[in-house]
């Protein structure tokens, strides 16, 4: 029996490692920009793509999801979990990792981390929405939720909307603590607050971002004047909302995908029949952004697909100039495509 | 800034060539009845799988699919392509990969590649099925179409249930040569046949695992004598048929998951409410399996998740005491878990 070398077909994968090479190679701001362009870009072809809700795994203590989606020429989908009691064992609420691949042939052509890139996707699709719906001359953010997504939340909103001040609150003081450390020397001024009462004083912006898996009210409705953006990131699956509806009925709602969001976001709450606006007919112009300087809007994130693909894009395009990625041995590739058993015996299985 | 080392919160991954050295390992046979003994132990606990058929992207080449499940404990999803013109580029129509999580924190322990672990866990559900299903005494198989899936369920019919002759058609000769020449020596009569109609000549068991995505009728109604066990393996997908609906008429039709198998098995070709028996009925004695020994009874095989999540267990378990895998850096792992911006900066991203 021959032994015969076997030509690899492999998948460029990037590690954790490498992911925080790319991020340093181009910098945060420029990633989040650029990252944000492409998001702009896919919501803007809307119509292309193959929309699915995610499907879920739910579980006592979290849920797994799978958020497949196309454009008829790529495929992609990320893998996430989110188990909020995670953090007590040291782990990660959310973890991730995506795929993308060719619709062509159905091979993956990326494998890649997600945790960091999602965290970097989420927010600079909250700045972009932001960008869309804020009141002209936003300055301040409220940043209430001050775990693993807050610092992407404030620099995305630096970079992309001109915040210059950002006002923390968190129930756990050490989290406001670290969040402020972490911010300080990079260009925000950030006010540490004893409450969220205290943390939406003048802001322009309100960002909730908190991990409860249960219906909390973060922000009550005498909390929020008008003209504000709201940015609700936190409430993003079944029973798992932060805003009391009150504040619901006086905004204008912005969303990315109705099925999915009525399912999984604030507005769970609200019959289903309430009016929203999907954020791809801002982006194309099909429907107005912000009206008067008066309104509230909320833009009422789950995390779509869409995103998901839009980062996978990004960082394929990425790799061509700053080549940190490995090659996985991950497609069985026979000399003769039909011969996988051939490729078997070749290799000595007997 | 200081540079702290990361504590990496590793993966174990199987690559293409790893698979290779598992099966080599412990050999293909005693590796196809030890998956069948898995696959039967999960469909003997059945009623404990979260069953959600699968997530399908059609597209006018082929189909991109994940396919998750689970049992509560463990969680587990394939990603797989079908695109039968591939193998005219040199690519193979399936390839696949798999990642098995831990459902109490979400997060993944194996990913490997499921191409080899694919072929090997179909033709280990087939023959597990025909041991339960066959007519006494069955030796001798039909096999039509001899592609990539070919040896692998002649090798498990072998191993499984005994069998120790195989007929082998294809309409491309090329591919029965091959498919005789990979099968000799390994203690099976091979008989390479120039028709359907001869190949089933004798046969206690006919296998049908053809490639073509179309309504084909690869067996008419007077090939199909009485007492014969049909494994139909190839029509798996809507509009994609091997059986001419006569044979399904006379049959005692087994499946594997009904809401799945009546849009992409062969009784996709019949009414929405013909009765059929899940197989993992007869597994647990709850429906019984052969009655006669005229009946002709058809397993219409299409594949489904928990026989992936089976095989994800038996490496996972292989792996214990053959540890040919490596480890993949996929999980964003600070060592504060909610401080993920701050891995970035320890790491010098500024």
């Amino acid at each position: 029996m021959q032994t015969e070398p076997r030509a690899l077909n492999t998948v460029p994968f990037v590690s954790v490692e490498n992911m925080m090479n790319l991020v340093r190679a181009v910098g945060v701001d420029r990633f989040l920009i650029e990252l944000s362009e492409v998001i702009a870009e896919d919501f803007g072809r809307w119509s292309l793509f193959d929309k699915t809700p995610r499907v879920a795994a739910h579980s006592p203590d979290g849920v797994i999801e799978l958020m497949p989606t196309s454009d008829g020429i790529a495929y992609g989908f990320k893998y996430v979990n989110g188990h909020p009691k995670n953090t007590k064992d040291g782990l990660q609420t959310v973890t991730a990792f995506g795929v993308l691949s060719d619709v062509a042939t159905g091979y993956p052509v990326l494998m890649t981390e997600m945790t960091i890139l999602t965290a970097l996707r989420t927010a600079a699709t909250s700045a972009l929405v932001a960008k869309h719906l804020m009141p002209s001359g936003s300055r301040v953010m409220a940043l209430i939720g001050n775990g693993a997504q807050s610092e992407f939340q404030a620099l995305a909103f630096k970079a992309i909307c001109g915040i210059d001040e950002v006002r923390l609150y968190d129930i756990d003081p050490t989290a406001t603590q670290r969040c402020a450390q972490n911010l300080a020397g990079r260009g925000l001024k950030v006010t540490a607050c004893g409450s969220a009462q205290e943390a939406v004083l003048g802001a322009h912006i309100v960002t909730t971002v908190t991990a409860d898996k249960t219906n909390a009210t973060i922000l009550t409705d005498n909390m929020i004047g008008e003209g504000v953006h709201i940015n609700a990131v936190g409430g993003d699956c079944p029973g798992k909302t932060e805003l009391h509806s009150d504040i619901l009925h006086r905004s204008s709602i912005f969303v990315e995908y109705p099925p999915q969001t009525r399912i999984e976001g604030e507005i769970q709450q609200l019959s289903a029949d309430h009016p929203v606006t999907e954020f791809w007919q801002v982006i194309t112009g099909a429907a107005p952004g912000r009206s008067s300087d008066k309104e509230i809007t909320l833009f009422d994130s789950v995390g779509f697909a869409t995103e998901d693909f839009s980062a996978l894009r990004y960082v394929q395009r990425l790799l061509k100039d700053h080549p940190h990625s490995e090659d996985l041995d991950l497609l069985a590739d026979p000399d003769e495509p039909r011969d996988l058993f051939g490729m078997l015996l070749r290799a000595g299985v007997a």
